[in-house]
């Protein structure tokens, strides 16, 4: 039921307005190494991102990429950090609208929360998308985006991955972290370029990735500008959406967002294919990765027909595309980084 | 009428669809002077740049601001360029249509085109907003982003502003082109916000102000990602709003983009008040700049009840919290570069 939840909410708009504070500083000691991406097992996937990186950052090589343009896009989830059972994000709507349920004596009456909160899931998949938006759309409206941020920030510091047993920030993919430090080690700018929210994202994303702020694309919902009556500002969080970047919405995204054309895109799934399209669409070098979730042991096994993650047509354009598959079990000689 | 046609475009949201490309070179050899601001003249208003610059740069002092915080916010038109007799954007719109006419011989008889194309003001005036929009939405939709970026390119290499005969790329402000490159130079990440399209400015901000792509915030339409027979992607513009970041729209635009509130910003109308609210909200150290047009000879003297670059309620807002007000005849030494 929990996976029919998350893939549900896979299809649905409002997964993408939510947000966390994370704790793990970025793994910049791997660049301190000989090997500047330690976690990765060497092989033709290795082989083929450093070869990548060599040729765009070798002054007067044909393939040559001046600092300015070396543009990096990742997806997040199932990308740079886990994404089962369900997203993330959706954990943290349902822990939230538990949180909050204390100040709403009316739903104990009022479905869908009646049936969320008394987990009677046979009345609540009776709610069916339009009640899971009711869910999704409590935790992530009605409150300021300084409300909201510090909400994700109090779910991160006590909740606990049901698998791993371990902040979901905690869950982010090792070699990932280094692939992004390597990058911007040889000039690249890296960008998260997600279905996700992206306020939901800006509050852990600098401390998990390195990436701050301003370089994380994602889906957003229409702020409405107050003045209080001292004439403090604020922002209103509605449940409007604004913008949703994912499918075809990622090059739309970036192209609103970023204004460039990356060099390089990392994906794990359907939605990124239009983004790995438009990145290697582009002239001179470009490399587009994709994220294969191969480790039931120490991660995930999933694969099509899984709804969540689904790889079906991005699986079979990497591979008439020559573009690189990550084999997480045979590629990552770690997934997650050690306990801070 | 001309004036008045700005007038009514300003109240449009159309406005924020247009785009250019640059000739002028960032003017970083201010940096290499004694004086990093040597187009201002002493006086109060320099000094409380300065100064703001000199308090969140000092380690140790109780407000400086770390680096990745030291965000910075300008406005484009009639803060970083000029933006009379009408919009540059506008400009760019007007002489779009005339130069796609010959391909669109039914416009001879179709308004408001007809009226446009023989200078019937008259006419056109009767078709009010709706036929202006018609005429703006025709120069920035129905074609790929690229095929945009190419016809802003192609104006700004042959147009030239009525009054100054230069291209209108060269008329940006260089006090202000100094004060972004003396910023940058003291660790703060240089960002514009404005009304105008972001597609529009990209093209020929990074040349013009040393701001990349990814550092424009702006309005922006819905974009629709294709894929021709051959598999090539493409971006369609189509003329439907996706945001626009104009008054309220631009705490929103810098929530939804920077993810960080800024700790500079400047602006010049009312446009821009909600900005500066936003900003200066902050807690810790915080500047608010407005350019006020005030020379006729070298520029232009606007303000209320000028209808565009209008002032009163950011003018009285300034008055009463302190905000820098620049004069421009009194502040600026010179007010455009020199030729190239």
């Amino acid at each position: 039921m929990v996976a029919s939840l998350a893939s549900v909410i896979r299809n649905t708009v409002f997964v993408v307005l939510l947000g966390l504070d994370c704790v793990i500083l970025p793994h910049s000691n791997a660049l301190a190494q000989s090997d500047p991406l330690p976690s990765w097992n060497g092989g033709a996937v290795k082989t083929s991102i450093t070869d990548f990186v060599a040729r765009v950052t070798t002054q007067g090589g044909t393939d040559f990429v001046p600092p300015a343009e070396r543009i990096a896009v990742f997806d997040n989830d199932g990308t740079l950090w886990c994404e089962q059972p369900i997203y993330f994000q959706a954990a943290f709507a349902f822990d939230r609208v538990k949180a909050m349920a204390p100040q709403h004596p009316e739903w104990k009456s009022q479905q869908p929360f009646k049936a969320f909160l008394s987990g009677d899931r046979k009345v609540l998949s009776e709610q069916g998308e339009k009640g899971l938006l009711t869910l999704v759309a409590v935790a992530h409206s009605g409150m300021t985006t300084d409300e909201f941020a510090k909400s994700v920030a109090d779910w991160l510091a006590t909740a606990k991955h049901p698998r791993f047993n371990r902040p979901y920030n905690e869950l982010v993919y090792q070699p990932m972290v280094e692939l992004l430090t390597y990058l911007r080690a040889n000039g690249f700018k890296t960008f998260i370029v997600s279905g996700g929210g992206v306020e939901f994202m800006r509050v852990w994303a600098e401390k998990a990735y390195g990436i701050p702020p301003e370089q994380v694309v994602g889906s957003s919902g229409v702020t409405q500008y107050r003045l209080d009556d001292a004439g403090r500002p604020s922002l209103l969080k509605t449940a409007k959406v604004q913008f949703i970047d994912d499918g075809p919405g990622k090059p739309a995204g970036i192209n609103m967002m970023i204004g460039r054309r990356p060099i390089l895109a990392f994906g794990n799934s359907d939605g990124d294919l239009q983004m790995l399209q438009w990145t290697t669409a582009g002239t001179g070098a470009r490399f587009a990765g994709i994220v294969h979730h191969t480790d039931a042991a120490r991660e995930y096994a999933y694969d099509r027909p899984s709804k969540i993650g689904q790889l079906d047509k991005a699986w079979e354009e990497a591979k008439a595309k020559g573009w690189t598959v990550v084999d997480m079990k045979q590629d990552w000689k770690i997934v997650f980084p050690d306990r801070p």
